[in-house]
C-alpha cells in the first residue's frame, strides 16, 4: 500500500542509468536560467515606490534616478560574472569560488547566504506571483496565504516527480513574459508620447504637485536597497555553464549579456511608466497591474500580462527547487550537511532537499502573511553577500593564475566586489531593523551548524577507520568459541520454544531468564519449563518494581563480572509478530524497548550486547 | 534524564509488596464513596430549572413535584442496591453482576455504559466545579475551559502519583460540603418562615406571576430526566464493599442508607429554596450560588459554600479516576481491552487507564465548551442502563439462589429494574436529539471493540499454544547445524569487521552482501575485502533503483529457493551507535528500516528471518 502511495506521488522510479545531461542552445538557456532574474521586474519597481511613498507621493518621482543607479550596478555585476564564467567554465557557484580561493570559512558563509536566499527566492516569487493573480481577481486576496502554500506544494510535487530543466517547457512562459512586457512598454511609451495616456487626476495625485516631505538620504538609500532585488538571480548562468552547448563558456557569456540587457531595459521601462503614470503603490493591486490596466485596459491583453507575470514568478521559484537541493547535496557530499541530502530519490532528484525547501518557504510565507513587501527586507542580504564573496574570490583567482590580461580581469572583478560590498552595507544599514537582522543572525548560525556536522563526520570516520590495524589480530576469531547466550522468556509458548531452539543451535552455553513481574505467570513458566526447557537452566530474576528491563540489565552485568574474559553477551528475544497492524496496539512492546535499551543504551555496560530477534509470525 | 523526569512526575517507584488494603470505618467510607452522589446536588436542581424555563418562569414552580418524584426513585434504587450489597459482598459492580447472571453481552453492555459514564462524571463534575468558582469570581468565566483542563490534569497527576482512597483526605471536604449545605438549608428555611427572606422583585420575577406557557408532558419528562443526574454515583458503595471494616456487607448497607437519606434531603432542600426564592437559572451564575448569595449574603459564608461545592465536585471526578482504571483493568484481565491497561505503574496504579480517562474527559470538556448543561444530555444514559442491567441481574441471582426471603428480594430488585428501565426510556426519549444519541451509538461500538479485542487474544493464545505438541519432535534441534548467515556490508570499517567476526563465530556458512547503490563505494568495499574478508565470499547485488532493501529481499528469496531444506536465514546487520542523540539525525537509518522489514514484513517470504544486530559503539 505504501509502495502504491509512493508511486502515486512520485511516479514510477527511474533507474540510475537514466540520468542524462541535456545540452541547451542559447535561446533555451536564456529561458532556463533567466526566469529568476527577469521575474524581479514584477516587483522591484514597486519596492522602490513603497519606500519612497513614506516621504509623500511627490517623492515617487525619485524612483527614476534610483532605477538608473541600479541599472549601473547591474552592468558592473554582469561584467563581473562574465569573467567568472570564463574563469570557472565547469560552473562557478559562489560556494565553490569562495571555498577555492578564499578558504573554508568564506566558502561556508557564501553557502549559508545562498541557502537562505534560495528559500527567500521561493517565498518572494510565490507571494509576488499570487499578488499578480489577486490583482486581477481581488476576491482571492483573502486566500493569498493558502494560494501561496498550494503553489509551493504543487511546485514541490512537480520537482519530486523530476521536472527536468527542460528548455521547451521553460521557453514558453519566459518568452511570453518578455514579449508581453516589451509590448506593454512600447504601447505605453507610444501612447504617452502621443498624449493619449494621462495620469488619472485622483485626490492622491493632486498631492503629488506638493514638494516631497520628510525625504532623507537614509530613505533614498533604503529605496535603492529595496530596488536592488532586481539583481537577484543574475548569477544563475554562471552556476549552469555545463548545461550549455559547446563552446560552453562562450555561449554562457553571450547569454548573460543578453539577459542583462533585457533585464535593464524591462526594469527601466516599468519604472519610467510608473513615474509617468504617477502610479501609487496599493495594498490590493500591484504596480505592474496598475500600469497594465491604464495602458491596456481591463481586457484580454491585461489578463495575459498578469498571467505571464504569475507564470514567470512560478518559474523563478522553480529555479530554487533545482538550486537549493543541488547546493545541499554538494554541502552534504563535503560533509557539512546530513548525508541524507545526497540521496537520489526514486526520480533521480534530491528528494530530501526539495521537501526541506518547500517546508521552509511555506513557513516563511505563513509567518509573513503572504506579503511580498514584508519579505523583501530579508531578501538580497544573502544575494549581495554571496556576490561579494564570489567576486573577491575571482580577484584572488586571477592574481594566482596571472594569465593573459590578468590585470584587467582583477580590476573588473575588484570593481564588482567593491560595488556589491558597498550595496551590501547599504542593504544591511537600511533594512536591519525591518528584518535583515534575521538573516544576519541566521548566516553565522548556519556556518556553525555546518562546522558541527563536519566535525561529527570526521570523528566518525576516524573512529571507524581500519587504518593501521592488522587484519589477523584485530579481526581474527574471538577466543570464546561458545558465546554466552541468554534467552528472555515471559511465557512458555511456540514463540519462546522457537527462540530457545535457535539459541541452542548457536551455543552450548544457553541460559533462560524470566523476570518475576507477576508471580502466577512466573510459576506457570517454571512448571512448563521441565517439559519444554530441554535442559537449559532457567533463572528467575526478582523485580520488586515490576520492571523487566532493570533486572535484566543487572543480570547481564553480573554475567560480565563472572566471566570477564568474554567479549560480549548475546541476548535472544522471542518476538511474536501480529498478522494485522492494529494488533500491535494490543501488546506491550517490551521486546522492542529491551532491544533499544541493549543496542543503544551504552551507559549500562562497557561490553557490547548482541541482540537477536527471533520472530514468530502469527497467521491471523 | 528520562528516569529523572519520571521521578519528578510520578515520585519514587513503590515496590509491589507495598500494595496494602486499608479498611474504612463507616464514617470515612461515607466520605470516600459518596462524593460522586452527593456532589450532584450542586447541579441537579439547576438542570431541572434549565428545562422548565423554556416554558416560562412560572413553570419553574413545577420543579418541586419533579424533585419529589426523583426522591421516590432514589428510594427504590437505594433499596435495590442495599440488596446487591448483601448478594455480592465481595463487590458487585454492574459489569460483574450482569456478566455473572445475564451473560457475556449484557455484561459488556454494562461495562461500556459504565466506562462512558465515568468519563462523563469527570467532565460534568469538573465543569460544575469550575462553574462554582466562576460564579463567585465572574472574571474567570472566560477561562473556564482552560480551568477545567487544568483541573483534570492536576487530578490525573495526583492519581498517577498514587493518591490512595485515603479516608481522612476525603472526609474533610465531604463533611464540609454536607455541613455547609445543611447550614444553608436550615438558615434559608428559618429565614423564609420568619419572613425575613423574600424573592427579589426583578423584571424576570414579575413575569413569574403569569401562567406557564408552552408547557407539555414531554417538557416535564425532560426536566425529570435531567434531574435524574442526582442519582449518579449511588452505586459506588456496592462496588467498594471490600474496603469496609468487618462485617463488610452490613457496614456498607448502613452507609448506603445514610448516604441516600443525606442525598434526598439535600436535593429536596435546595429545590425547595430555589422555588421559594424564585431563582431563575443564569448563564454566568449557578443556582446554588444564587441561593447562597440571597441566604448568606456575599461574605465569607457564601465563599465557603462555593469552595466546598467546587471541592466535592473535584472529589467526585477523582472517584472516576479510581473506578475507570479499575474497570479497564478488569476488562483487560478478561481480555476485552488491551493488556497494557493491567500494567501497574511505578506507584502501583493503573497508569494507562488514568491517562486515558484524563485525555477523554479533556476532549469532552473542550468539545462542549466547559458547559455542564450541554454535557448533561449525554450523562445518565449510561448510569441508568447499568442500573437496569445490574438490578435485572440481581433478580436472576435471587431466583437462582432461592435463599431465605428470596421472593421479597426478587420483588424489590424487580421493582428497581423496572423503575430504572422506565427512567432510561424517558431519558433516551427526551434527550435523544440533545446529545444522548452519541452515547447510544458509542455503547454498541464499545461492545464491538471489546469483542474484536477478545477474539484477537483468543486467537493469539491458540496460535501460541503448545497444547498437544511433543517437546522432543517439535522443539528438538534443527537439522541444519550451520545456519546460513548473511552479513550486510555497506562499507568496510570497524563496525563491519566486528559484525563479520561475530557472524563467523556463529556459522561456517557466512556470505557477505553489498548492495551496489553507489559504484565508487562498492568498488572500495571490493578492494578492501581482500584484506579484511577472511575468506568470506562477497556478493554484489545490483540495485538499479538505488534501494538497499529490495535487492536484499530478492537475494534472500533466491537463497531460500536454492536451499529449501533450511528453516531460516540469519541476517547480521552491523550498526554503529552514535554517542550523542543528535548524531542520529545525521545518518540514514538503513539498518533500522531493514530490520523492521525483515522482522515484521511477512509478505516477502514464508520463511522466518532471524535478524542479529551487532552494535559498534562510537565514543564521541
Amino acid at each position: 500500500m505504501l509502495t502504491f502511495a509512493r508511486k502515486l506521488i512520485y511516479g514510477s522510479p527511474l533507474p540510475t542509468a537514466a540520468e542524462v545531461h541535456q545540452r541547451l542552445t542559447r535561446v533555451k538557456a536564456l529561458a532556463v536560467f533567466s526566469s529568476d532574474a527577469l521575474s524581479s521586474v514584477a516587483y522591484a519597481t514597486e519596492e522602490i515606490l513603497l519606500v519612497l511613498i513614506v516621504a509623500g507621493p511627490a517623492a515617487l518621482k525619485l524612483s527614476w534616478p534610483i532605477a538608473l543607479a541600479i541599472a549601473g550596478l547591474l552592468l558592473v555585476v554582469a561584467t563581473s560574472y562574465y569573467q567568472t564564467i570564463h574563469g570557472y567554465p565547469s560552473g562557478g557557484g559562489a560556494y565553490i569560488v569562495a571555498y577555492d580561493n578564499l578558504g573554508v570559512w568564506p566558502g561556508l558563509i557564501a553557502a549559508s547566504a545562498l541557502l537562505i536566499d534560495y528559500v527567500l527566492t521561493v517565498a518572494v516569487s510565490i507571494t509576488a506571483g499570487v499578488a499578480a493573480i489577486t490583482s486581477a481577481l481581488p476576491t482571492l486576496h483573502q486566500l493569498r496565504v493558502q494560494l501561496c502554500v498550494l503553489a509551493i506544494v504543487l511546485i514541490m510535487w512537480a520537482n519530486l516527480r523530476g521536472v527536468r530543466e527542460s528548455g521547451t517547457l521553460f521557453a514558453i512562459p519566459t518568452y511570453a513574459f518578455i514579449l508581453v512586457f516589451v509590448a506593454l512598454g512600447v504601447t505605453g511609451l507610444v501612447r504617452l508620447l502621443g498624449g493619449r495616456l494621462a495620469p488619472p487626476s485622483s485626490p492622491t495625485n493632486a498631492i503629488a504637485t506638493a514638494g516631497p516631505s520628510g525625504l532623507s538620504l537614509f530613505l533614498l538609500l533604503r529605496a535603492f536597497a529595496s530596488g536592488c532585488t532586481a539583481l537577484t538571480g543574475i548569477e544563475a548562468i554562471s552556476n549552469g555553464i555545463p548545461a550549455f552547448r559547446k563552446p560552453e563558456a562562450d555561449n554562457a557569456g553571450k547569454t548573460l549579456l543578453a539577459m542583462a540587457a533585457l533585464l535593464t531595459s524591462m526594469f527601466l521601462g516599468i519604472t519610467l511608466l510608473a513615474r509617468s503614470l504617477q502610479v501609487v503603490p496599493q495594498e490590493h493591486e500591484t504596480v505592474v497591474s496598475q500600469i497594465g490596466r491604464q495602458v491596456l485596459g481591463a481586457g484580454l491583453p491585461y489578463l495575459i500580462l498578469q498571467l505571464a507575470t504569475a507564470l514567470i514568478l512560478v518559474l523563478a521559484a522553480n529555479t530554487s527547487f533545482a538550486d537549493f537541493p543541488r547546493l545541499s547535496a554538494i554541502l552534504a557530499r563535503d560533509r557539512y550537511l546530513p548525508r541524507q541530502l545526497t540521496n537520489l530519490g526514486d526520480r533521480l532528484v534530491f528528494a530530501n532537499g526539495i521537501i526541506a525547501l518547500a517546508v521552509l518557504a511555506s513557513v516563511l510565507v505563513i509567518i509573513f502573511g503572504g506579503q511580498t513587501h514584508r519579505l523583501i527586507p530579508l531578501y538580497a542580504v544573502g544575494v549581495f553577500l554571496s556576490f561579494t564573496l564570489s567576486q573577491a574570490g575571482m580577484v584572488r583567482h586571477w592574481i594566482r593564475e596571472r594569465g593573459a590580461g590578468w590585470q584587467w580581469k582583477v580590476t573588473m572583478n575588484g570593481l564588482g566586489a567593491a560595488a556589491t560590498a558597498i550595496v551590501l552595507l547599504i542593504i544591511v544599514a537600511t533594512k536591519l531593523v525591518h528584518g535583515a537582522w534575521v538573516v544576519i543572525l541566521l548566516i553565522p548560525l548556519f556556518v556553525w551548524v555546518f562546522h558541527i556536522i563536519k566535525r561529527h563526520y570526521v570523528s566518525l570516520a576516524q573512529q571507524l577507520s581500519l587504518e593501521g590495524l592488522r587484519p589477523e589480530t584485530w579481526a581474527g576469531m574471538a577466543s570464546d568459541r561458545w558465546h554466552k547466550v541468554i534467552v528472555l522468556v515471559s511465557g512458555v509458548h511456540r514463540g519462546t520454544v522457537a527462540a530457545l531452539r535457535f539459541a541452542r543451535s548457536l551455543s552450548r552455553d544457553v541460559t533462560a531468564v524470566v523476570v518475576d513481574v507477576e508471580q502466577r505467570e512466573t510459576a506457570r513458566v517454571r512448571e512448563k519449563w521441565t517439559l519444554w526447557g530441554h535442559g537449559v537452566p532457567l533463572v528467575v530474576l526478582e523485580s520488586p518494581y515490576r520492571s523487566t528491563l532493570g533486572p535484566l540489565l543487572q543480570f547481564l552485568e553480573e554475567v560480565d563480572q563472572h566471566e570477564p574474559e568474554r567479549s560480549l553477551a548475546v541476548v535472544v528475544l522471542p518476538e511474536f509478530v501480529p498478522a494485522q497492524w492494529w494488533h500491535h496496539l494490543l501488546h506491550n512492546h517490551t521486546a522492542r524497548l529491551i532491544k533499544r535499551a541493549l543496542v543503544y543504551g551504552r551507559e549500562h555496560s562497557d561490553k557490547d550486547r548482541v541482540v537477536i530477534d527471533v520472530p514468530y509470525h502469527l497467521q491471523r
